[in-house]
């Protein structure tokens, strides 16, 4: 059977295409989940991908992966920074987890340079835009 | 046509009246949002306010501002000090922004310091209690 | 009139019994709201136990629990180290607060050492797993 | 009897509308003090102006204020984020105050966000330019 | 056989009744002790207590413990915060420990904040005065 | 013409397959430069792959890449948490480059967090073994 | 009646005259004892002299002094950094205390500018030699 | 020919009797510097005192000491904790010096715990009010 | 027409040859203007030597500095390491600055080896003794 | 005359065998007096091993050691990270001090890192177990 | 005989008139070099430059400057702010060190505030280009 | 067979007998492999030393005592304190490690304090000069 990836993606990653387009590039979230569906696709995988603006949903939504999904890919947004609840999310149902950020959180801000989400994953990916997601996707189909 | 204003408050100011009289003094938060909306009248200004609990719907509400709102005054409580997540959908937004904090957060705990708001904000007013939001619409009143 | 203690589970302590067993045991959340009901009705308080992984539904109930409830027992999860909101509440609606952990924090990773709840609770009881919760029935029992 | 206001400015700031107008404007100095008189005789109040470059010389005229003066508002430059001597003169003559900066010192170099005056200061106004000693002056107006 | 647990408290716990009775309370340390061996009783277990102001004299007795008891109750006092010789001393003999403190440590100095014993404890009660060590005798009574 | 990718490899990955197995894996070095020539080729590119102990061959070569190589993927072993001199003579040459580590760099000590040359990377990517280098020689497809 | 003063002096002091003459003069214990028992005969107290290099001494002795001194002299030696147990002790007892220093703490290793004692401390005499204890009485002296 | 001793008090001490005479008592300076003449005379000192708010012009005082002093007595209020300027005066004269502070300035903030003046001092007297001044003499008397 | 430089010095430079000869030298000020005149005179320059104990007449001449200097040499001596106002006038009059300074600060305490001035400076020249101003003007030679 | 050597052994070391073997091995601490007593006479050398658990006691050895003894062993445990005390002893007696440890302090707890002591030992032998005590006596044979 | 000066150049700066022109201007190294040599020459110095990016290199320099050069002019570029054993080999050859930055480095990221070399050197020259290897000449020949 | 033992002394060693012999003693390197030869064959192991300033250097020789030798005493002088990667090789090839350094570290400049090799040696042996490398012969022997 086909290995299911959830895609999560947190706060203001809605807002792509919109928001800072010179970090962000000129993408919409729509556009990227269609490249991440055919990669998946391409690879063999099954995708669902969400998007939301509040930690607990995030929460929620990992939680329910518990025997839905084999892996997950998170882009937590703001909330990889401050989170403790949804890395204790993750590390409660256990999944291989591959985080991803569209910018390069080390060359920004100081207060981005840490996230609690990485101590939990299987590795992080991060600067390469939208592209990342689709590496997150072939290290997954290598992995699972 | 009359500037629109999102007046947005956050966690526990709806306690307003009820909460540490001392700190904060006894007005509701309706008393608050009705001298807002007459304030706001005054100065030709059309203005909305809310107030929620929940970090995630204040994102979702400053994204929304986006062609709904000139400007925004925010006065995000105990999130000030702990969410990049609200100072990424204003940044996100790109609209103007005053925050307000009823009480004087600098002779306050340490942890109330800092604001990741402050950042991204025109202007930060504090300590001034109710009044504090009335000189924000006078400021964006002049900005506008 | 019977006292009534209203407790609060924050993010992923549904997951007991599923999650980490090593450190938080194998009792499922449903159990120990069980042994929580059964210990208060042999004190004679009333009890009301709610779980949400939302930080601002935890400030709703708090706010709420303002003349519906005499005290309030607390395990925030990974709130407790990030959420100034949370502890807000508690400051507003000012009852008597004892915050439960169920692992021993201080002997686990740095980030869990420091509790925003801790300053504001009563009194503090951790490491001692869902028995925790029945000896914080008991100080408030001898506290109302 | 009118209520009197002193309003005092620290060091560079008679370099207004000189200095880095990117970040402080146009405005010099005078045309400011014309602003605020104009603004205290609508609000019904006395005001006095006076800039120094020297720390001393602000504690004296503080010292002085005793008895002559309602109320303070001080826009210390460097000096708020170096002088202890400062915020004890206004801790020492216990008048009310407000501190104003012309930028936002909150986005600026990590110096400048802390301010011995803030922790004596009634409040605190920052980031709204020239506007924000009217800001001020409404303030003090409806608290004294 | 019934369980054996010692207690142990430490510097200027002696003064109790005596000293800053507004945080520690009005009992003497002799009526907590006999209260203590009622709990204790009534929960089938063997108790014996012990106090001194001596670093060294609790790292004696805990060796001594060895063998002799099988559970300890500790409120270092002010050594909790400075003292690695007493935290070693409880990993020599590794028995179950619990700590306790008469106030809620986390609400007062920040040197008080850390506690070399917590992370050798198996829990920790803080806060609720001399109740905390019958809390602690019931954990131990359901642990052992 | 095809671009061209410099692959370099710092200070102890000769080691692996020989080093601590349980965090690097069985997979010799030169296993690894296989694969990544197997994988440039299916993408088109040329590719060179080298590896030194020592901080300044890398800056020698890192330097002969100008005008000689489209883009670096480095991997700076020990070298990435010390060396200003390595992510100089990047910012230098001003090619695009992509970090690799084969561990999770953030799950480990807390000296390995941070790498001086993240902040002159395009991207980074970590903690997914040898296959990392594949993922950057696609994302540098894609960019190039 | 005559005012009753206790001196203690902590460990190493009666090392004096033997360790470290250049820091702390070739005077003996006994020396600045004698000198200490004339100038409280001339101010007309009563003065007792210990010394100890144990830290649970130190805290006995200040007990004892409850209801058997007015006063207390305290130069805690190495114990004036580390010990909060004697704070604790001095805070407990609440007579006023005067801590003295032999040599200028703040002139020396970082490790000696900060004392456990000094914030529970009426004042603090520091660096005058042994001429400080007579400083010391004379102050208690004024003040009792 | 009697021994010379310059007194010198910095910012805001010429308000004693006025400012926050909990901290401070109800003596003006004016009291304080005729106790200071009388027990100088009974000493056999001659004394002068001086006050200023300026940073600089206790620069000036300190160098003009150079062969009109014997010895300083500093109370250099709030430019204590941040005047590197005074202290290296202090340095350049080369005379002995007691650092004076009325209140105990290790019991307050932080920021009033270091002095730069105290490691260029001989010794320090603090808490004892203006009593200090006294024993700062009596410690010169015997010093000089 | 000859290039005017501004050389200011600040807080106990005119002790030099008095203060602290070891570190210093034995050298007047007068001494080193004079020789700053020679040395400007032989390279065309028109130089200005100022000195005060004072930060606010330093950010006074600064800013007259404004249309009557075209370059600033300043050794701003203990205020260097504790000014932002003088930081800041340096900042307002955008001149090229070079800092001196004759001793090594980075070989000294900790507190010198921070400069605000530094930031705002072309350049700085330490160590070097008087030597290094005739340096500052031949950097500034070259530059205007 | 044979050097007299004193091995002085701290908290917990009389637990030896008992405590902790995987860090402290399974040998008593009558084991390694005996081995060490053997090794000294091996060298020539007179040595009297002593342990306690208290500070104070430790301090009182040390100072006796004065004229007793040539040289001292010391491996104070938990109090080396902690005691200042025991370190102003052995300044004090002015013998040569050689620290000891059975474990690796530098790969354990950080609060293990730094020893007071160590500053004024001659030399730190760690992590080599019982034998450290022997290449200690070697050392001080050589010294001596 | 003429004084003999080696001029040594650490990492990256072979790349100058190559790298980030903006920051480091257009000269090349050799044009540096020519120009280094004609000042030296003119002020009748010998001089021999020498480049290598390889930290281990410069030490051995270093080290065989013993006995043939007079003086050492360095740069090393990156390894200033990281080699504790450049600056060791500085201590070990006991000659005078004046050390050279091209570019300001004060004002660059705080990463290059801290150079181990500045403390060991008579002297630091940085911000001021290639001017800056002529005056270090200059204050060379002065002091030689 | 003897077991092999590789000595490694890094920067700055080659130097001794020359470089600061008021820390280092007047024995030259030679001297000191002179010794640790006679030593190694007092106790039938086999010996070879090596010296070098380059880092990249220690580590292939590391890496080439895998399969060589039985044991590793390394002085890696300045590098002990900034290379990850010379500690990185020691992980690797897993060999029992014992650091040795000539002056007692802990008492020298605080950045002396940390080494990174220290937590993957078995144990650590300072301050006692060159006898130290005797020491750790003697240490494996034992061990070997």
């Amino acid at each position: 059977m086909a290995k299911r990836v959830l895609v999560l993606n947190g706060p203001n990653l809605n807002m792509l295409g919109i928001r800072e387009p010179k970090t962000y590039g000129s993408q919409t979230l729509a556009d990227i989940e269609q490249m991440i569906a055919t990669e998946a696709a391409a690879l063999g995988l099954t995708v669902e991908c969400r998007q939301t603006n509040r930690e607990g949903e995030l929460c929620d939504w990992i939680q329910q992966a518990l025997g839905q999904s084999d892996a997950i890919i998170i882009n937590a947004g703001g909330y990889s920074h401050t989170s403790i609840a949804i890395a204790d999310a993750l590390r409660a149902v256990a999944l291989p987890v591959v985080e991803v950020h569209l910018s390069n959180i080390y060359a920004r801000e100081a207060f981005r340079h840490h996230s609690y989400i990485s101590a939990v994953a299987v590795g992080v990916i991060c600067g390469l835009g939208a592209t990342g997601y689709k590496l997150a996707l072939r290290a997954l189909a290598e992995k699972l």
